[in-house]
């Protein structure tokens, strides 16, 4: 949703500031496959079902501030995304929603966690041809247990020489992937959909970042714009464009 | 509660099997830090909310059913057990417990995530002897946030060589685990309070098994009994008398 303030800070990489690379991050959801638009359906769900009591944009609005609030106690991921979709729904009916609705959404968690992975289009296509001429690192953050089961199912596992599950995707944690892989971060990109969890950390600490925005992005993902304009990272339409950008067709 | 049960299955290592140890394995849940207790009590608060509409043993029949149910599509940890309890809460009242109420059960999962980490007696000068003759590295299980989040309140994160956060303890990630830290079965033991997470995966590739009972058990953690007998483990009182059975004093 805010691709179009994303593709404002653009900022071409020199192809000499990619000639150190050899290694190449992979953020997962909705750079893999499709995550966000789970969270956009049920969100629906919700807003249906709560119809009797608000009107859609109450909902929309009140579900962000309780995820955002609950951010810091439940971290990311479908079960505090669950957690908070109930808490929407017994404050804004005042405590009015009878408590079977609310199992109903409780079932709409254990269908997300069920949900089997859509790979994005083109994704295994770039992996291989990427993959004969450097090392592919998965990257991802959240639920354990979900990313794995994830990882597991989108059979791309074998493509990446680690799959690194991390609770956030900061400056931090990126460098602590760093200095295990063993590189300095001259010679890493990252690819992914979020400016706030791909690049802006990447770049900061001397990396590189490619940025391919996704058709929705969540509110909590979307780059406040206040941080200082990032250079050494790149924006692109899709992920087929990655090897032709890093010199390999 | 098994751990009747669990020193029956008790077979001494002997000395020259432990001889060969250089890196030992902490389980962190129970054996660094309380867990089971904050889930205990938590347990008691829904029994008693519950009361008005059911025996306390039926809650805890439930819940458990519930939990173990909700293990293959939650996972481990807080905000499986708190998706859990309101479900549980649900069924057994038919749908009549009030919704307000099952927001009083979500503020419950928040206090159990921020709950102060209580380091059990014994462990800083237990891993400070240890540390100076052994590698040591701490393997648990669960919730990424909220164990990354234990980690780093607790204060013992430095004394480990590395912190191994596993989706599930089996035979394959603690191998994966072994591989990594380039050592062979027989040089590791892991010391835990679950048989079924801590020991009987290790044993089973070939490693040493250290058992430390703690006061409460999960049930799902509870070992069946139903394992070939298990050799290569050994069970003591407290963690205090691991630095005695490696021969450090």
């Amino acid at each position: 949703m805010d691709a179009e303030r994303n593709s404002e800070r653009h900022q071409p990489i020199g192809a000499d500031e990619l000639n150190d690379v050899t290694v190449i991050g992979f953020d997962a959801d909705d750079t893999l496959w499709e995550s966000e638009s789970f969270f956009a359906v049920t969100e629906e769900r919700l807003v249906a079902l709560l119809a009797p009591w608000c009107m859609s944009a109450d909902v929309s609005a009140a579900l962000i501030a309780t995820e955002r609030a609950n951010l810091s106690h439940f971290g990311y991921g479908v079960k505090g995304f669950t957690l908070s979709m109930i808490e929407t729904a017994i404050e804004l009916t005042e405590g009015a929603i009878p408590s079977n609705a609310l199992a109903e959404i409780i079932g709409w968690g254990r269908e997300m966690m069920a949900h089997p992975v859509e790979v994005i289009d083109g994704v295994i296509e770039v992996l291989d041809t990427l993959g004969s001429a450097f090392r592919l690192v998965l990257i991802t953050k959240g639920d354990l247990f979900h990313q794995e089961s994830k990882v597991a199912e989108s059979g791309l596992a074998d493509r990446f020489e680690t799959v690194e599950i991390l609770s956030e995707k900061d400056e931090r944690s990126y460098q602590r992937v760093l200095d295990r892989l063993g590189v300095e971060a001259r010679q890493f990109a990252m690819v992914g959909n979020s400016v706030r969890s791909d690049i802006d950390p990447v770049v900061a600490i001397g990396g590189n970042g490619i940025h391919i925005p996704h058709a929705i992005t969540w509110a909590v993902e979307q780059a406040t714009g206040e941080a200082d304009a990032a250079t050494g990272w790149t924006t692109l339409e899709s992920i087929r464009q990655v090897p032709g950008l890093l010199g390999i067709s």
